[in-house]
Order: structure tokens, then C-alpha cells, then sequence
């Protein structure tokens, strides 16, 4: 079947950055394209959006099928437009970034995706369409949002010690921080709670286990 | 002439929400659309991406072509995706705000607008398509960068008093604020300097006149 237009039309896809701090590194979960252009290529998930979907919905259902997730949160990052993104046709793509708990990750590859694999942001391929571009956008908002919003706790699983926290908030912003004032600060903000649980982890001294107030709400703080 | 393609395409337009405190009052430029579908109703200014242009590009096309305006500080706000924003077809818009200084405007209705009108943010009327949704996001975005940013100096013309800037901060912001710690704050910034020169409006003691230093770099503080 075809579908006529007057003027010409661009084809509208969403990808999607899904960060996770994973063996105390922020990494960013790829797929390889099982189909051209760059066939063999590493990619962020994603795809077109269909005529019957919102591209909010699309996100959604783009993250469930190429990479298994679910109930996540997600962001919308930016509108990617320049004209010669994709050797097929005209292509503009609206990128969203997802932030998971490294505990609810079991992706597995879906229908469009040979493989799916964790990278290292700081060790990432060669990437398809202008992925690496889309990818530096998304690094620079994930670290600017963590010092002005609580959005750093979505990274975290039900329960955290401070150590685990801190080195979320070192990995997603590229800073190291001084223990006692990430302590200081991040306990002054009242988002999270002690659940009474220690860490048992042999250590000599267990360290206390976390939990966040509200898990759903990210909010600007000053 | 028809263009073809083997699966439904999405039209893509931009829409652009023009910021300026005019008056003392945050203002928002508008266009009463000249055609269907919406004819007569007040709207953003925008229109369709066109296939060899980027969508900044059209983003800065319209801003020119709808509002007589060039080299203003644009961003790219968010993209609204519903399935239903248009009566016409499926369009997916990817929407802009500029911050201007008042002293820059001179909008002249341009070739797809009957009428170009300041409103204030406070006293609107109904707008076409999902117009109002997007100013709302927008206001959203502009009273929180305000906050974490130094995107407030843009709406500033080349010279200032530190009470016309409060005034810009207080609309921006919705946020009544106190006039010493907003002048300590704002200086201890280090963004403005003294001019050496004062507002001649004949009050008894002339408020001092200030510059930006580097007009046109927006950054995060904290």
C-alpha cells in the first residue's frame, strides 16, 4: 500500500538512551542493527513512529521491545533534525533518555536487534547515524540535571547504602565528591530514609541500607 | 506534484513561544492565523519543516518570516507528538522559545499572518491546536532555568538598571523577591558590570545602569 502527499513528508523515529550505573560505571545499553543502513552497527534502540501512536507512546513501546523494559523512567531529551541523518530518507528522530536501577535490567535482544549489550560510556563503538551526538547531549543533560534535580535517586534499587549513592552521583556527573558533604547534602534534602537494614557484605562495620521517600518524584532543588 | 512513500508519513512542523517582559509583565507574541484550520484564532508563530531544511533552520525561518526577528536566543523547548494535535493531518511539532529584549522588537505580520500581538502570559485567549499546553511547558522551562541558569540576561536590552532586571526575574519567575538579596545574588554572579552611567528618569537618585559581560553565553549556575 501507499500513502500520497502533496509535499514531501520526513519519517519521524524515536531512539533511546538507557543509562544504568553498573560495576560503579555509568554504561549506556546498545544494539546491534540486524538490518541496513549499518547493518552490524552499534545503535541506541528505537524506532518509527507509527501513524496511530503518540511519539511519547512510541518511546515506550520502542524501550519494551528492543530492550525489555518496563516502568522506567523516561525523559524526552531532544529533537534531532539535520537533513542528511540517514542515508534512507529524511529522518528526524526525538531522543528520550531512561535512567534504570542496574537491578531491573535483564534486557534481552527483541525483534529488530541481533544483540544488546552494556557499554561503558567511557568506552563506547563506533556508533550509526549521529547515535555519538545524541549520546554527548544525553551525557550533558544526565550530569547537569543531577545537580539541580533529584533525578539521580531514579538510578538507585529499593535499597542503597550512601557509598552505592555516591558513586551514582560521581559516575553520572564526572565529579569526584567528598564524602562527608555528598552525605551531608544529600541527607539535608529528606528524599531518602534509613530502612533500619544494614549492607552485609562482611565488612567490618555494615553500612546502612536506604530507601527513597518517593520513589516516582523527581523535582528541581536548589 | 504527489510524493509516494509505503508506509503513513507524519508532517513535521516547528512552533515558537516569543518570550518578553514588556510593560513590567511577562508577554507572549502571538498571530492570529490568516487561514484554516484555526482561521482567525490566536496561535504560536510556526509552519512546516520544509524537506531540505533542518528543523532549527525553520525554527529560525519562522521566527523571521512570522515575527521580524533574528539573532535572538532560541532553544528547542520540547516535541508534541499527540496523534490528534491537528485537525488536518497527523503533524508532530517540535516547539522553540526565545527570550528577547524588549528593545529588539519591532514584529511586523509577515507573509502567513494577519495580525502580530503581545499578550501578557496572565491574560491570554483561547488558542488554536495544543497552543496552550505548549506555553504552559514553556513558562514551565523558563521559570525553572531561570532559577539555575543565566538565561534571565537575554531578555535584557544593552543596558539595565538592577530594578528592571529584578522585574524580568519576578515575571520570569512568578516570585516576588527581596531587593537586597536579589541585588547581592545577581552581583555576586559576576555576570553584569557597571556602566559608569545612570538612568536619567528623573528620580532624585538615579539608579546606576549595568552591562552583561558576555551576552551571549547562557550557563548553568548553581
Amino acid at each position: 500500500m501507499n500513502y500520497t502527499y502533496q509535499y514531501p513528508h520526513p519519517a519521524v523515529t524515536t531512539d533511546i538512551v538507557i543509562f544504568s550505573v553498573r560495576d560503579n560505571k555509568l554504561q549506556v545499553l546498545l544494539i546491534k542493527r540486524g538490518q541496513e543502513p549499518f547493518k552490524g552497527s552499534w545503535a541506541l534502540p528505537g524506532g518509527f513512529v507509527r501513524i496511530d501512536e503518540s511519539v511519547d507512546e512510541c518511546a515506550k513501546r520502542e524501550l519494551q521491545e528492543e530492550a525489555g523494559l518496563e516502568d522506567v523512567y523516561l525523559e524526552q531529551l531532544y529533537t534531532f533534525g539535520a537533513i542528511d541523518r540517514d542515508p534512507r530518507e529524511r529522518v528526524i528522530s526525538v531522543a528520550y533518555y531512561t535512567l534504570t536501577p542496574s537491578a531491573h535490567l535483564t534486557p534481552a535482544a527483541g525483534t529488530d536487534a541481533d544483540e544488546v549489550q552494556w557499554f561503558s560510556v567511557e568506552n563506547l563503538p563506533e556508533l550509526a547515524f549521529d547515535h555519538t551526538e545524541v549520546l554527548r547531549v544525553a551525557r550533558d543533560r544526565l550530569a547537569a540535571k543531577m545537580e539541580y534535580s533529584t533525578i539521580g535517586l531514579q538510578f538507585m534499587a529499593e535499597e542503597f547504602t550512601l557509598s552505592q549513592l555516591q558513586t551514582v552521583y560521581e559516575q553520572a556527573t564526572g565529579k569526584t565528591l567528598d564524602k562527608r558533604n555528598f552525605r551531608k547534602w544529600i541527607l539535608s534534602l529528606d528524599l531518602i530514609a534509613e530502612t533500619g537494614k544494614r549492607f552485609a557484605a562482611g565488612a567490618h562495620r555494615p553500612a546502612m541500607l536506604y530507601r527513597i521517600k518517593e520513589p516516582d518524584r523527581v523535582e528541581i532543588i536548589r
